[in-house]
């Protein structure tokens, strides 16, 4: 087949070295063009010496025209950069992957309140398709832009999406204790990420309120057709790689057997590729995933308390967002879904 | 004053170690005698260099008689070791603090079914009093058995205590998802706990079901004199040391103000060394707890559901074992209660 | 092409896994057997859920004869396994690719002393050989057993090969400080690897000798058909994966050019698909190997004192181990030497 | 006795708050004034809550005029900083501990060529006491301003004082390769010491020259009234505290007994309360010394080589800079030199 043609906006952060990683092994992806405004000038490998021998290309100054060739434009830039390129790209008949947070809220009122920003392109997030295989893989097929997810919400959804529509839990009371390894904070400068900070210690943040909130519930609520109630979490875990999404909800009958909800989950996730449901018992542990596109999710009753506990890990840097890009990639270009994601967990 | 000549039955632990390195600095301990099978003629400070200087004690082969002219003895072995010395100690007026389990349950029953053995003494634990001074300051002064608590259950049961019996949340649905270091498992041989198995890696654990879930639903329903329901799930982290307890509860009435719960806790918690209150909105990390008897918490309304979360943090080693230990023994002692446990936090 | 019917003997511990990793990707092996004394008719994907969905592959006791059908057979057990099978596996008409060391020393009585036991088939050894590919190439094509280097001799021996017979060097007084990840130290449960003794901590080990010492030596003898003199030092570092050698040595004439000493590598490693001579003033950091089977060599003049010192990082488990292996599988079967073992590093 | 009144230049790094953990329960301190640009107003609990109970202090804006009621003034900011306050504290009778290098180099256009700037006062350089006291006791106890040392210098020379005047090892080749933990690179915000960047991974640093050499090779010059050719190498290491040196020498005479060394190095440390000579055969590790004034030295001639090779591990953040700083403190202010510095370090 034509390869590929691809560019990426940004991609100096770990999201986009990711992305690299990797698109440079991709059979069907020629890397075109890679831009970045601090780093200009300077070969990808240079910067990311991992990469040596796998690509030659240079980092450049940002410049929409440049990209008019490409088939498929990843945006690997903090939030608020994709849209503003949106337009430009759609009009070239280029089609966007943003790994950032523009296009994710159908509500842009909420997604201003929570970005903090005014929106560059309210008119273009209706018919942006929210990037989760799982759930809109028939949309992606078609999407001109796709709003690649966010990491927990990634884990989370996965992990609630076959309770919600079941009728087996109170949607009313779903509670989503997270944990996040290091990288997915960034790669900016900053005191609060340094290895000193935040190496062997734990900590929650954000309780208050987290971006990645309106996020899940958006997607538990369409699915369901109707609101749910979530409480979520966020913690930073001394870690470099994962999500662990400990979720608990309250089945509505008692005695619905855990069998019953194991087989609810394989059911849903039968044909995926990348959802492994495990056999009763299992505790994954998010180094199972580690560099791989898999999300692992596994079913307790709590001692005690009879609640219902989901247990969901992803790595955050591939699932959780340039492995689900290139997912979407292939579902976007006719691939077969899994290509150039098929290489197994790095164990430890 | 004369100085509390003590024993050590076991010490090769990490709750070994930490207990040592509080006992060597403290001004009014002797410490008189360390046992261990499988260190005996081994001195301490060969085994722990960092003990070097110290101690110039050896460890002894165990042997009951020896701890005859103990005042205080420290049990820093696993699960069911203690209760096989309690008997003779407390028949030679010994007082005995037991850093693991064996008298932590009253129901012996639900004891033998958690641990897997017949209780050696069950004739003896209804006396023994649960070591939390925020609980039990009184009862453990004239006690002659120190139950001293879990790790788990001091960080959760510290962080419930004031909400429990305060009428204002549900206690029939209480959820306490925790995060622990490594240490927490012992320095047993194991693959489970190597290096390589659990760096850079988090898992869930038990969820199913955990010795100190009936540990932490003894306390919180001796203080409301009624049931708790108790969702329970302990998760392991790559770190040393650490507990971070997330405490989730409902509001029965969801107008009351996080400002009145937060005095509530200060209330509580006003004339207590160890607890510490912090502001509204902290988030504390476990390393402003490190190898020092304090526990933080902090409280916070989730964003979107309104539900109350407690964060509780301890340092497992200290606050959750050995520092908690020395502590009981100051007051068993009549002693100021912080005596040897004033040094500050190590950060990081 | 024929699939390659491909062996493992062991593959419970880290380089099994490893192995593991890479030959379920691999387009031209057919994995038929894996043996296990302690974890017989247990899935593999059971005990590493890293392989779950890449192989349906169950460990199986040991049995010699089921190896007859193999074209090559992987030993990845401790020492002194291998060399128990070897002659029947020769006699089968099977190669063998050992992982550990029963195939390194070509002088029988320096194996003998340092791995403390006797060889069960001395009359093999100087027919292995030594599975270096950088060194070795031809050799190795025809081999019926290889010798896989261990990790500290791969990293220490392509960093000095150069060097050595330059005649630039006084090969009288080579150092070797090297650094080891904790994987390096194995899959056996024992204390001193638990977590909570290496984590935050670093230590030297065995500077009074080390099993590797002899290895590197051999290799630099042999290449410069003379003796060198080498001061070898290994340490323990906390971290999963990755070797880092500081190598230093004396230049004999002090003028001569770092220029000249890089454009030597550069002309040494030209056509290695495996070696990376970076551009001067550079610092590999372990990071840029992960879980590749790269070598990166950097090279330096010390400030105040002149002296060469070469730094060289693989990962321990790739090309340290399993990816070696399978480079050696690939020599040893016609393949492209780089087949399975082209991904891009993992980084962070 | 009088409190000493001590005043803080900086402090909200590192070794700032390292500092403040030792400080603040120093029997016979008095903290009265701490100065930060940046964290005016804002008091030292809330920058860090690890100290919460142990101050009330607020950072205030630098203001010299402050200090002049104090009796000793550490300054804990960047190089460049202490010398622009010297002469005036000089002026008003305050003696000056100065964490940072400003003092450490008797040579200033040596400082100056290193350190990049002019000095702000090179008359006072000369006076200034470089603060090993394990060198320098004696003039410690007078100086005006103490030059403290820095982490490597520390480790490094303490490892190779006794060497260097014993005639035993060729001076004129010493090497050493050291590693240090995170915490040496400091509290800025950067990309290169996020956790992401440092965290699993290993690697050497300003090979061509690191501002540490010239200290360490004029400390040694000093004792031995005569040049000594030094190669150094830093690592950084992922953990948090410590420092691991290994040095290399050769011995003159191959016949000298480590045994003989070992005895030397005893002399020489026998009545210094932080310098711990371990038995033969052992290895330190860090943690051995966590939090703690002392410095652990081992003694081995490597295997092959006979080469002399001393392990010298200390805190960084303790021996390395703050601790060492009090214990300078505690013999200009004619106290037992180990006051606030008795405990045992913390393990694990």
């Amino acid at each position: 087949m034509k390869p590929i043609k691809v560019g990426i906006i940004g991609g100096t952060g770990y999201t986009g070295v990711e992305l690299l990683r990797l698109l440079v092994v991709h059979p069907h992806v020629e890397l075109t063009l890679i831009t970045s405004r601090s780093e200009a000038g300077r070969p990808v490998a240079d910067l990311f010496p991992s990469l040596r021998g796998f690509t030659d290309l240079a980092f450049t100054a940002p410049d929409e025209g440049a990209f008019r060739e490409c088939d498929i434009v990843f945006s690997a830039t903090p939030n608020g950069i994709a849209m503003t390129h949106a337009r430009q790209l759609l009009e070239s008949g280029v089609r966007l992957i943003d790994l950032a947070a523009d296009f994710r809220i159908k509500d842009v009122a909420v997604w201003e309140q929570w970005y903090g920003m005014a929106h560059a392109c309210p008119e273009l997030v209706a018919d942006a398709v929210y990037g989760l295989p799982e759930l809109n893989r028939e949309a992606v097929k078609q999407a001109h832009i796709v709003a690649n997810p966010g990491c927990y919400p990634t884990a989370t959804t996965l992990g609630f999406l076959p309770l919600v529509t079941s009728g087996l839990v109170d949607v009313a009371d779903l509670v989503a204790d997270t944990k996040s390894g290091v990288t997915g904070a960034g790669r900016g400068a900053s005191v609060a990420n340094l290895y000193s900070e935040v190496a062997d210690s734990f900590k929650a943040y954000a309780v208050a309120g987290h971006r990645h909130h309106p996020e899940i519930t958006q997607n538990l609520s369409l699915v369901l057709n109707a609101p749910v109630g979530l409480t979520f979490v966020p913690h930073l875990t001394p870690m470099l790689r994962g999500i662990h999404a400990t979720l608990y909800s309250n089945l509505l009958d008692s005695n619905t057997s855990l069998e019953s909800v194991h087989q609810l989950f394989e059911q849903q996730y039968e044909n995926e590729p990348f959802v492994d449901v495990l056999p009763l018992g299992a505790h994954p542990d998010t180094r199972s995933v580690k560099a791989s596109n898999m999300c692992r999710i596994a079913l307790h009753k709590a001692g005690g308390s009879g609640k219902l506990v989901v247990l969901s890990v992803i790595d955050n840097l591939t699932k959780g967002a340039a492995g689900q890009a290139v997912q979407n990639m292939n579902i976007m270009c006719g691939l077969d879904e899994a290509t150039a994601l098929r290489s197994a967990p790095v164990l430890p």
